[in-house]
């Protein structure tokens, strides 16, 4: 018996042996990666333990030398595309150079697979909220008064806010006019901006683009009538909205100055503030129709409205992180720069650039993958370039985590976001994400693992002769089988081989399934079908 | 009469300075950008008095430190995509970090306008020519053993070699098999590498991409009985080629190791030479089929031949910096990285990246469009990026500039190379170049004017779904009216807006006549219909 008994030993241990380094070698494929849950509300995440002890002591250094926890800069650019930073492929070679962009881009670490949602509004509400839009309910951007933005939700300024932060908000809002949703009311103790964005406030003013409005007073009657606030606005906490200048065009033009003195005003006050602080600033520029002011007209190499305002903000920024450093903050003050969603092409020639297929509106990668720039002088090592995943929804959680607030991430509701901050701030730190959801309004569009990208539905347009169309025009395609794009080999989605990748399809419909199962669990403000 | 006359005076005098004035401001537009006339056989140039100085004087500065002519290093790779390298937009984000040509662009100059032809070999003789395919008149790659080649043309080898250059060139040829086109008969002193193609030496041997040859005895009996160099051979000026390994598949993916210590040796041995050097590097990489080396399998993140074999050349690129910083070599030599036409997208997965419209074998920004970066420690300023016009047959009188040997550029034919000295090296140089001109085989398909590009007539494809495609398949396609792009306000060229830049028809015409003039004055090799 005993030989039988080794036998049977040896061949159980050869047997184990195999299926560990079966395991093993499982391990490195990103579909099977193993996840770790944080909380049956949350986004499971990849764990990476020694880079979690890294970046734990060096911000448990930080705030021993500092005294206080980090402040966080979110710089947020509206439609400005992936391509346009001169780091990201623009720059010079679009018209339009961004050293400032660059500079923190090379000194930080420069983010090549960072995700936005399809449009504005649901972008800022899922970096506000660490929700996607499917569950933050801002399905797309609130019009001209609309009802729909921020209220009965629990956003990021709200928790840092009650952690201890100086919250301000100043710049574009956009995530809902109702009083409920204004800034002030979610967490901001001051705002500095408008509610809604730029086109509404011009389009009905310009003579040139929409002449058969303002040429027609019955028109103009009509858009006046429509109950939506039309100023440059003002408020403290829990206070009323203060109506500023009226956003006339020469008023528009000067937005993203006066925007850039206010935060500088901040930034220059905060040092003297025993709190840290989380300033969130969205600039005007780019979103059509940009007026670029007289300080910037005809400063970019192409000379068109967008690219000089593009220069412009880049410009803004350099002044935000200048100022950083000549208050003695920028060692204490994470920075993270990115933009809302792909260039919105409909409005081309004066719109920005993707190199990716599909733009705003879509979840093509050039309406969704948009630059990322985290920068932090001394704690990110510089000339870091990774293109592992970051969600915008990553920065609720991440500022949480920084902010050492961790523990005040909601119970009640799902949360998308993942703590990265072991990704940013670890030596070679790799990111803790391991899929991004591509959502289009309540459809369920496409998942990314990786370099791959599996699509079930996606936004096509008419058109025959071009791949650079997006905005909000195009229709519902749902796939037969699907589309499968290795976004290494591929990064314009041109060349879908699911038949060479089916040995994903199982992991794929797990994954899609046990992301629905988060709706259902945890069922959104909207009614979703799940197929 | 005589308040008359002051009248009419004063009437000229401000008409005088009107015009001054309309004249000034027309000096700014670049399609009536002023040029000089170098030589009646050689393409005008944009006159930059200060920068040619400063240049001049930086170049005089360095001869009297060194007490030679500068050495000068053409890097050059093979079907890498505008996009490939990171510093491009690609890198980490296309599945291959490229840190080395990354390092040398943010320490050197970033030209995001540089052109090769829209394929292999009428780009290396354009380089080593100065004068476009349809001059040269490799109008497309010889293949296994087809006449055609650089017999009757005058190399930029052969001119330093003449001004005391040592002369070396490693790796792929591709500009001729024929005695007389071979390199150590048209200026090289020693050559080592290949004659032709890549694919040439393995599309018959590989047995899973080709087993309708391979498993074929009469098909592969085809094959040999073709008269081509199946082998990696060595010669010496003026003596026969020497056969050394037979290009099987093992030996194919040694190459670019053997080829890389072959002109590391050459580095090391010039330090001690009187002479200053030009080094002609060209990869094997990474040309379909690609087989890395065990080194370097699987060593980029998207593990496919062709990406590890970006991560190699890039590996040796570093390692050739690496020798001239070790040898006190590198503040004497002018080093140029380049690749020699877009991507082959017909080899796809196994191919390159551009974010442009098109790839190989056609005349859109995706097919002749490529990486430059021209690195020069100490003499160009780190950390400019520059979209000035740059062709690649400006190297040619770009590098006899530098050695001294201007006066050795041919008088008997067309030059189409400028003297872009000047661009490289002034503080904040700008490009000397006004035109690029697009061939398609014998078809003038389009010119290049500062953001400005004019289609006569493309290369397009069949398929629909797509604009990522390319390599020799596509159709000529004749604009009834032309196609007219702003590269900045849309670098993938899909919006043609013509009918907004009337006002630059007639320069335009002008430019293609002028072009079109110098080969009826200098008549190509190749009868051409200029229509």
């Amino acid at each position: 018996m005993r030989p039988v008994r080794n036998s049977a030993l040896a061949f159980l241990t050869a047997g184990f042996v195999l299926l560990m380094s079966v395991q093993a070698a499982f391990a490195e494929d990103p579909l099977v990666q193993a996840v770790q849950t944080v909380a049956p509300n949350m986004e499971p995440v990849i764990p990476h333990v020694l880079q979690s002890n890294e970046a734990r002591e060096k911000l448990a250094a930080l705030e021993k030398k500092f005294g206080k926890k980090p402040n966080i800069l979110i710089f947020l650019m509206d439609d400005v595309g992936y391509g346009d930073p001169g780091c990201f492929g623009g720059g010079h070679m679009s018209g339009a150079a961004t050293p400032n962009i660059d500079r923190l881009c090379k000194e930080g670490l420069m983010l090549t697979s960072c995700y936005a949602q399809p449009s504005c509004s649901p972008t800022r509400a899922t970096i506000m909220t660490g929700r996607l839009p499917i569950r933050h309910g801002i399905l797309r951007p609130p019009m001209y008064g609309e009802k729909g933005g921020l209220q009965g939700e629990i956003t990021m300024a709200q928790l840092l806010n009650e952690a201890g932060y100086a919250t301000q908000a100043v710049g574009k809002w956009h995530m809902g006019e109702n009083v409920e949703s204004q800034p002030q009311n979610v967490g901001f103790e001051d705002f500095f901006g408008f509610l809604s964005v730029s086109d509404m406030y011009t389009e009905w003013r310009d003579s040139y683009f929409y002449p058969e409005i303002v040429h027609n007073p019955a028109r103009t009657a009509m858009v006046e009538a429509q109950k939506f606030n039309k100023h440059l606005v003002h408020a403290k906490k829990g206070g009323p909205i203060e109506n500023l200048d009226e956003i006339t065009i020469p008023v528009c033009s000067k937005l993203d100055e006066m925007w850039a003195d206010y935060s500088l005003g901040f930034i220059r006050r905060a040092a003297a503030d025993k709190r840290p602080f989380f300033l969130y600033h969205c600039t005007r520029g780019c979103h059509f129709d940009n007026y670029p002011n007289d300080k910037f007209k005809g400063k970019s190499a192409c000379k068109y409205p967008y690219k000089d305002v593009i220069v412009e903000i880049d410009d803004v920024l350099g002044r935000l992180v200048k100022e950083l450093e000549t208050t003695g903050q920028l060692d204490n003050t994470l920075i993270f720069v990115t933009s809302d969603n792909g260039p919105e092409m409909e409005a081309w020639p004066d719109c920005g650039y993707s190199p990716f297929r599909g733009a705003k509106g879509s979840t093509w990668e050039g309406g969704m993958r948009v630059p990322g720039v985290a920068y932090w002088h001394g704690m990110i090592n510089s000339g870091r370039v990774n293109d592992g995943l970051f969600d915008l929804s990553d920065l609720f959680t991440t500022s949480l985590a920084v902010a050492g607030a961790s523990s005040k991430v909601p119970a009640d509701r799902f949360i998308d976001g993942v703590d990265q901050t072991s990704y940013l701030l670890a030596h070679d730190g790799e990111s803790n994400r391991k899929f991004v959801y591509y959502w289009l309004k309540t459809d369920l569009s496409a998942l990314r693992c990786a370099e791959y990208k599996f699509f079930r539905m996606a936004t096509d347009f008419d058109h025959k002769d071009t791949v650079c169309v997006g905005g909000f025009s195009g229709y519902n395609k749902e796939y037969t089988f699907g589309k499968f794009f290795n976004l290494y080999l591929d990064p314009t989605e041109t060349h879908s081989y699911l038949i060479r990748k089916l040995v994903y399809t199982g992991l794929i419909s797990e994954a899609l399934n046990a992301h629905r199962e988060t709706l259902k669990k945890y069922p959104p403000k909207i009614v979703v079908t799940v197929d």
